[in-house]
């Protein structure tokens, strides 16, 4: 048992998940979710994801080992603080947002010193939510980018390393910032792309449309407040990617108007090659 | 019996699908391949997609009914005015490729009037190619585009789209200008935008890419000799949707640069909607 008390506020798809995985390999003594509504907490008893619920995180979380943020990335931090004077000393605060230069920031903040604080982003998940879509295996084979600082307490960073691990994730380690400069670029810039793409699109257009569109688009149907709290959280990174994609449009651009059929051929060839060299491989 | 002998010129990933369906249905006496070279034709007729086999698409075509053009777009060109001379009148001559004006206007040209183009493009397929992935259902309730003109000959459209209903597909019609405009944004622009994002990606990115990249760059794979055709050939409409493409990213940054979580809001609701309502159901 790593952890006696488990709590995770936000049992859906990556929280419930969590909660399944933790108590399938019993890594937990108990785990508690925390909802908005009973109608969560009982779905995500009845999926197995937790072994009992509340509708106040203030006083589930008293007396945790452990504490996994799962909500919205925008809701993370206002949590950390309506919690931070009920975390017994010890206590492992933690959280899988997709972002997470701000989220470390203000949890080493506001939380005490002898709370710890491991910002953690397993990349997992679709464009589903909701704890009925929860799945013990979700992190199998899938990456968990841990993002310590110095401030890390050492023996809190072990312990999650050990949590994720276990649940079958490989972990991998990154500076929060780091972490916010590539989801940028492997994330936030798809969807911003695929929305752009959907944007594009006249409506006389639909019946024409196939596999190809509706699978470059399939992220486009992410839930648009979730998505407008991770790209102004990781607000100068999309930016910042947002440039080098336009950059990369241009020169396309570029070839296609002086008929530079060798120029547009290298771009595709490469783009083609990292597609299936590098990627089409699970993890 | 469409047609007494129909002649597949490339049965590829395509060509070979049409020729099982059009086997399977009886609706030639006789399906000819033709392709480049001997093994392409052995592995068309192992598969089942024609009767018979020819390396040489000027003997091929003599005496045919029917004769379908399924090579690369760049190709098609050429390969009917290597054939204009040897077709018989009354023979109907079509394509299957993904770009429709220059085509249409080309054989238009050069084809004499006794032999009428009926210009197509069935949208299916993938990314995979080649004959061992040809399946009689590949057109099965997806649309194909027929994009007569004044000059098309009314007997010669009927008949391509009783070939095309009954296969599966279902049938519009587009003027050839309309097709390639429409097109460079459900395709074409699609296809860019997938090359782009995999070259704004840093080598070290590539382990922390998930499945949502994946999904977004899926279609980059694709033969960058086809596309190099394909994007010259619809050079103008790819260009008009690269520049609505880009207003459309222009937006989202200067709403992302002012912080207006509203209009990045709203911009992200039109994409899931469009997303979700229109596209999901498979046509």
């Amino acid at each position: 048992v790593l952890f006696e008390r488990m709590v995770i506020i936000g049992p859906g798809l990556v929280g419930g998940s969590l909660g399944l995985a933790v108590r399938k390999r019993r890594l937990a003594g108990q785990v508690v979710g925390v909802g908005h509504r009973q109608t969560s907490i009982d779905r995500a008893l009845a999926r197995g994801s937790i072994d009992r619920g509340s509708l106040d995180p203030v006083s589930a979380v008293n007396g945790a080992d452990a504490v996994i943020l799962c909500t919205a990335v925008g809701l993370i931090g206002p949590m950390i603080e309506q919690l931070v004077d009920q975390l017994k000393p010890g206590c492992i605060v933690s959280d899988v947002g997709s972002t997470k230069a701000g989220i470390v920031r203000h949890a080493e903040e506001v939380l005490p010193t002898k709370v710890h604080f491991v910002g953690a982003h397993p990349i997992a998940g679709s464009e589903r939510r909701g704890v009925d879509y929860a799945d013990a295996n979700l992190f199998q084979n899938h990456v968990c980018i841990l993002t310590p600082t110095a401030n890390t307490d050492g023996e809190a960073l072990a312990k999650m390393q050990q949590l994720w691990t276990t649940v079958g994730a490989r972990v991998l380690t990154l500076r929060p910032e780091q972490h916010d400069e590539i989801l940028a670029r492997t994330s936030h810039l798809p969807h911003v792309a695929a929305a752009a793409l959907l944007a594009a699109l006249e409506d006389t257009d639909v019946p024409f449309v196939g596999q190809g569109f509706r699978d470059t688009t399939r992220i486009g149907s992410g839930d648009p407040d979730l998505w407008v709290d991770i790209l102004l959280a990781n607000r100068e990174g999309v930016l910042t990617a947002l440039e080098s994609f336009s950059g990369q449009l241009q020169q396309l651009r570029e070839a296609l108007e002086k008929n530079e059929a060798e120029t547009l051929r290298d771009f595709l060839v490469r783009a083609r090659d990292r597609r299936e060299t590098k990627l089409t491989d699970p993890l």
